[in-house]
């Protein structure tokens, strides 16, 4: 008999079936035993009446592997209308232990620490789990979105001989004797791809050694880079995203509505035109709303951004937020600036509900403007030559953008630490699971 | 205007359009002389009759970047069927210097680490960029195989605390003070993983420290990941593996027509039933068939893998060819032993005309049969505390395999060596661009 998904139940009601699964919770009741199987997708309850069939099943541990025969009975009252009767269990793998915290309860009991130190277990959870298919099914919306729109996907060096975003914070390695870093970012290549395809991205692993240990950084995380040649402006990349962004929150819409479900969370829309606001402006704004004076400074503080994040949903019925015309002065050195205030840059962050969850913006193209960039803030151009020679040989206007994978997952599911959001997460104190 | 790809020329005919791209080439012929504009997907061809654009466009260098308007006009004799006329150049962006190599000629004259060390220019080449459209292609064709199959795509770290498949051979990364390594895969994870989705997938880098210097190994590239559950044995994943292969190659002939055209390549069929042959048996082959004694080996050699490919044509009219069954000695400790003959695997390797492409095979699942084998081996088991404790708390038979994605570019092209595959190569004494 072929086995078929918990989820397909429902259509098989009436029939002799096969699960294979996980013993989820074994529930005695006073007058009926059930089973719950889990399996990669779903959940089912068994109905158990057997004497002997109940004193096995009491024996093994939560977790066992387990292949179930039975008949799906239409149950009102069982969770998926479909319950299994008149069960054959074969046990396949009783578990050694009883895992480290209940795995039926509908969220897991135990502090994150001890989540993140059992993940191998925890992430078995139903809730868990939820949250990386919202991670794979925005992956897929991310490509949805760009393959029709003729970009080709990249795949970048990680292991690089020169700092992406500046000296500090990155990762050394010892790669045959010599010093080597872990990519920050795929930035520079990105960028010469669009010498090649003009239109690509690229969705791998980026590595921060900053010292922040803050719910909203990671070590390591998933970027989903976009570059883009032939642009207008910085507003031709923000329409790009806000289209990404769309097709992102559409493909979870359609293939992701039982995780939707389980985390009970309601998808964010996505606004016909994203509102956006200049850096300035929104200084100024906070200081007429808040009498917070933060002119001047040259980014916003995480507070500043999650009173935008709030305003923006007052005033314009938006989850989304564009902040544009960063200051050069925090921007990295390929930026481009504004012409009419070249203070200030033609740069974006979005914020999704009041947290920084994109950065892009319009890059110099010109091969003069490099150099003087670089010589301006005192950067060697040396170490940047094979950055530098596609300048050299001719590079239209571009930019793009990076979206970090955990943050829109914990922010859309409401999660307060990205590190949840996280399959296996790596801070400073981290490294395993 | 809008601006339209070169590619999409033949369907404006009669019209007046607008193209972005390179100044490919300037063909300064006897009576007549052709701009070749190159954009992101193809190359167009525009008469200048005009003198002073001529004289113009010969004071760029090749690779400045143009906005070229001009009349479509069909004419047999022009490359695609339709060329431009009456053109209106705009020079975007002047290149700063002539290209290192000619970037029209039909290959690069030049030598391949002359061609690496200018990646950022050669890559336009129209040949060059065919080889990443089918690696594109090819990402593109096995996740279509995976995702209606239920697989879940997954992103897992790639700075580990401990290695995988052995102590030598990765790289070792300083992780805020403490020794930490870059993952020579996602081995680890991805069973881990099976555990919480049953089936999942992997598109990432992986490291591999090899001392190796040879036109088949680079010390990293993109591995495509996959791991399944509650499979009979090795030969479930040889199924699934050739339903993976199936739809690379029906993905690139969908949508990567132009790219094989321009490599002039015919892509392999994949038979039915890729043919497999036992190890045991394949050295009794080569023995009786070259008077080669390789019994006792517990490896292939290269030449051998060679001989099998040939073989494997010859006798089956296949490219591809299934060896199963390698000898434990070789095979990491989670390989599952054939229980018939227990000092040979369920483990298998794909060869793709006569090198080694895929390799993959059934794992351990029981704990038991874990601490056991890591007693035998003696290895430590502490550093391995999270991934045993999947197999603690449950874990159903399950397999999986791997693709060098470089690999299969470069064997798909015919390219002898498969750093021209990958966009910036690493070895060992490359480290840039």
């Amino acid at each position: 008999m072929e086995r078929i998904w918990t989820t397909a139940l429902p259509t098989h009601a009436g029939q002799r079936v096969r699960l294979q699964g996980w013993l989820h919770r074994l529930r005695r009741l006073s007058n009926v035993t059930f089973l719950i199987v889990r399996d990669g997708k779903g959940l089912a309850q068994v109905v158990v009446e057997d004497a002997a069939l109940i004193e096995q099943l009491s024996g093994l541990n939560a977790e066992s592997v387990l292949t179930v025969e039975g008949t799906a009975v239409a149950v009102k009252e069982a969770p998926s209308g479909v319950e299994l009767r008149d069960p054959v269990v074969t046990v396949l793998v009783a578990a050694s232990e009883p895992p480290p915290f209940d795995l039926f309860r509908p969220s897991l009991k135990a502090q994150l620490p001890t989540i993140l130190d059992h993940a191998p277990v925890a992430l078995r959870h139903p809730r868990q789990r939820a949250l990386f298919q919202l991670a794979s099914g925005s992956m897929a919306g991310f490509r949805a979105a760009l393959t029709p729109r003729d970009f080709v996907e990249i795949q970048t060096p990680k292991i690089v001989a020169a700092a992406t975003e500046g000296g500090a914070n990155v990762f050394a390695i010892d790669y045959f004797g010599r010093p080597a870093y872990l990519a920050q970012s795929p930035q520079f290549y990105k960028q010469i791809m669009v010498g090649v395809f003009e239109r690509v991205f690229e969705v791998a692993p980026v590595f921060r050694a900053e010292p922040h240990d803050t719910p909203r950084h990671l070590n390591e995380y998933v970027s989903l880079d976009v570059e883009m040649g032939f642009i207008e402006d910085h507003t031709t990349v923000m329409q790009l995203l806000t289209e990404v962004l769309r097709s992102m929150i559409e493909e979870l819409q359609r293939n992701s509505a039982g995780a939707i479900a389980t985390l009970g969370i309601a998808l964010p829309e996505v606004p016909r035109e994203i509102p956006s606001i200049h850096f300035v402006d929104a200084q100024e704004l906070i200081l007429r709303e808040t009498g917070e004076d933060a002119r001047g400074e040259p980014d916003l503080a995480p507070a500043h951004e999650r009173w935008l994040g709030d305003w923006a949903r007052r005033e314009y019925d938006s989850d989304f937020l564009f902040v544009v015309g960063y200051p050069m002065a925090k921007r990295p050195f390929y930026t481009y600036p504004d012409p009419e205030r070249p203070a200030y840059s033609r740069s974006f962050d979005l914020l999704f509900r009041g947290l920084e969850l994109v950065t892009g913006g319009q890059r110099l193209h010109r091969y003069d403007d490099y150099l003087a960039t670089l010589a301006l803030r005192t950067i060697d151009p040396a170490p940047l030559e094979g950055y530098l020679m596609a300048f050299k040989h001719g590079m239209p206007p571009h930019g793009g953008f990076a979206i970090g994978l955990e943050r829109w997952v914990a922010r859309l599911a409401q999660i307060p630490n990205v590190r949840e959001a996280t399959l296996f997460p790596r801070d400073q104190q981290r490294l395993t699971p």
